[in-house]
């Protein structure tokens, strides 16, 4: 679709005037962006109305709706998070690696911006704007797809944003929509090769799994937590109660949430009564295996397991339980249903903790913690554009330096090749 | 097809035993990897020579008959190799980043095996040994793919290695080849997703696009080198014509030697005479502007350029030239041309330095040196399995670390988000 490549185009264009922007440029655009955005806000609340009102009469569920609706207080949270990206250093020009060879060269590898990034999400306006305010900070142009249910918020939040940074003096067209070419215009920028340097889906499943399968650009795969809680035998129970209730319910429908509790049999009689008993109380069905199902206690709501549900990322108050003959029954169940993103142990016994920990293969391992610590903003990274389930380039949250790659730099006196 | 799955599900369960293995059991078996070999040396010759009778009778090149041809020698310096693998420092277990939070989380980024590297390459015998020297090491099972060509020397140089892992007690399904399954068993390889972590290919460009187009599984493109040389109106032209023949002449056939030269406009009736005379000497074939056919003295081999000649990576004694305006008119062909793999300028002046380094965007960029320092080896990296071309993981020559990806680790006590 040569719209979209145009598009590409224009954003590598205005990508080059970024890559050697000074920080005090970039974070008084953020600054800018962000009073625009605030200053815009009965227009875009307006254009977010039209928004709501094409999904409720497309029936749109309650929880979409409420991530789809702004308000000028939402607003207002929205653009501090672009100061917030102000505050934190510059990941572009670090030296990563540096020397001088016994030949006199001497060597640097600096961090610099990708190029351009593309990004593909679902109806989530704030995705919008911190997309934009990730990427202009490590350097980059951005290229949004955010779906056509935020559809009219995007195109103002587009061109507010847009229009702050064309008044600090950087090019608009480093944040730039495709909306308007609706899905062959998604495909087209997954096509983009040689123009958008990495393109990041963030959304379910399925949009992430057709960006990977169809893209010819180099991805991120993000997001996707089928995330296990292990309560070892010598697990503090006091303590593994709170880490499991709020593991699973402190905010359900994130990747990070826990969707599987594996229970060592030694400790089940005494600590599955009261788990689900507690789980109960906060509302969450388990889904549980027979030794889990012959310890409910009445007031539990429990339904049997099958294979489905240690594959599930719930995403709601459900929860898969079982008994685990011990750590090696654990980590084996863990290899087989596990997404790779975030699994917990509990334990008082050290080398349980450090074989949990070198064995279990998943971008995070907690130890005696809840599994929504796995967050950029959590793990102090700052912002983050999603939580890597890949091993290559970035793994777990991904903040500004993952948003940059590096460069060799070597300086001589004519040294040439013996 | 369900064999190469079996052999990636076998290297897949291999890679578990070797990831919490330590560096002293790695370094071990990788000097018994290098005994056998040189033990087995005749055996490997003798499969060898198989292997060159078939080229011979296929009409193979002078060229790659002598990349694929074995002896004792050879294989000692291969086994070398290994040896120096050993003494490197093991990447596994680094610490990237770590803190303590506020709330007392305490936080440390690892660096651990990707776990399964996939390696498809053409008829280099040597390259089977690196690859699985590099992945060894790294803490990685590989599955090599070596082309049809080297068959007889991979299968018998993949069954020593295999058998000196076992003998030091690790699983020889380590190192295994696919060769047996032909090209199918290459595009099970590609599409072995969840199995194979990383595929690299290297070779020739038609084999890289193949596998980029190809390939589900996450793939780090390497190696295409459209090499530029700048030499600016400042240039010291005595140091100028040595790194220029170094980066032509001191090795054709390698994606690091220069491709195009661009010379300033103000020193090109200074400089171009005698550096095509030179390049003459030296049997290279210039394909010049018009102002560098005008200024060609009359030994000088020069043809005329075309669009063609700016994009092509000759590998061979040909060498595009251009006379340029000036830095922007440099920095706007390299742009345009360039497969951002290495450019160098040659200058005395800082400014120019500093805006070539800023503004070219490739993975190494030369000040005052050969390009064919982009090397592993050189770059002080130690061995090296490729040099990427690409932005995502790993930019310029991919050594130990680039094999590797991390975990983050966190340790808690009861620790629940607020």
């Amino acid at each position: 679709m040569a719209e979209v490549r145009a598009v590409a185009e224009r954003a590598k264009t205005a990508s080059r005037r970024l890559a050697t922007a000074d920080r005090a440029t970039k974070d008084a655009a953020l600054h800018a962006m962000a009073d625009a955005l605030v200053a815009a806000g009965p227009r875009i609340v307006e254009a977010n109305a039209a928004d709501l009102d094409r999904g409720r009469s497309n029936g749109m569920s309650q929880g979409l709706l409420d991530r789809l609706a702004l308000s000028q207080e939402r607003i207002e949270v929205i653009a501090d998070a672009l100061r917030e990206l102000a505050a934190l250093p510059d990941p572009v020009g670090e030296v990563v690696r540096g020397q001088t060879l016994p030949n006199g060269l001497r060597l640097r590898q600096l961090r610099v911006p990708m190029g351009v990034v593309g990004m593909i999400y679902e109806a989530r306006p704030n995705v919008t704007v911190d997309a934009a305010g990730l990427a202009l900070k490590s350097g980059n142009a951005v290229i949004l797809r955010g779906g056509s249910a935020a559809a009219s918020s995007n195109q103002v939040i587009v061109q507010v944003l847009a229009e702050a940074l064309e008044e600090r003096g950087l090019p608009g067209r480093l944040v730039q929509s495709i909306d308007a070419w609706g899905r062959p215009g998604a495909v087209a920028l997954m096509h983009a090769r040689g123009l958008v340097d990495v393109l990041v889906p963030r959304g379910g499943a399925d949009l992430i799994q057709t960006v990977v399968r169809e893209a010819t650009v180099p991805v991120i795969e993000t997001g996707v937590g089928n995330v296990h809680v292990f309560v070892d035998e010598s697990a503090d129970l006091d303590q593994a109660l709170p880490i499991l209730l709020n593991a699973k319910t402190q905010r359900v429908g994130v990747c990070n949430a826990a969707e599987t509790l594996l229970v060592h049999r030694e400790v089940a009689d005494e600590f599955l009564p009261i788990a689900l008993a507690s789980l109960a109380d906060a509302g969450v069905t388990v889904h549980g295996d027979e030794e889990t199902l012959a310890l409910a206690p009445e007031e539990a709501a429990v339904v049997p397991a099958t294979d489905d549900d240690w594959a599930r990322e719930y995403l709601s108050l459900d929860l898969a339980v079982r008994v685990v003959s011990g750590l090696d029954e654990a980590i084996e169940h863990i290899r087989r249903w596990s997404s790779g993103h975030t699994e917990a142990i509990l334990t008082r016994d050290l080398r349980a903790s450090e074989r949990f920990v070198a064995e279990v293969d998943s971008a995070a391992v907690m130890v005696n913690a809840s599994t929504r610590f796995t967050d950029g903003g959590q793990l102090g990274l700052g912002a983050e554009i999603g939580i890597s389930t890949q091993k290559l380039h970035a793994r777990g949250p991904m903040g500004l330096a993952e948003l940059t790659t590096t460069k060799w730099v070597v300086h001589g006196d004519g040294h040439v090749r013996p």
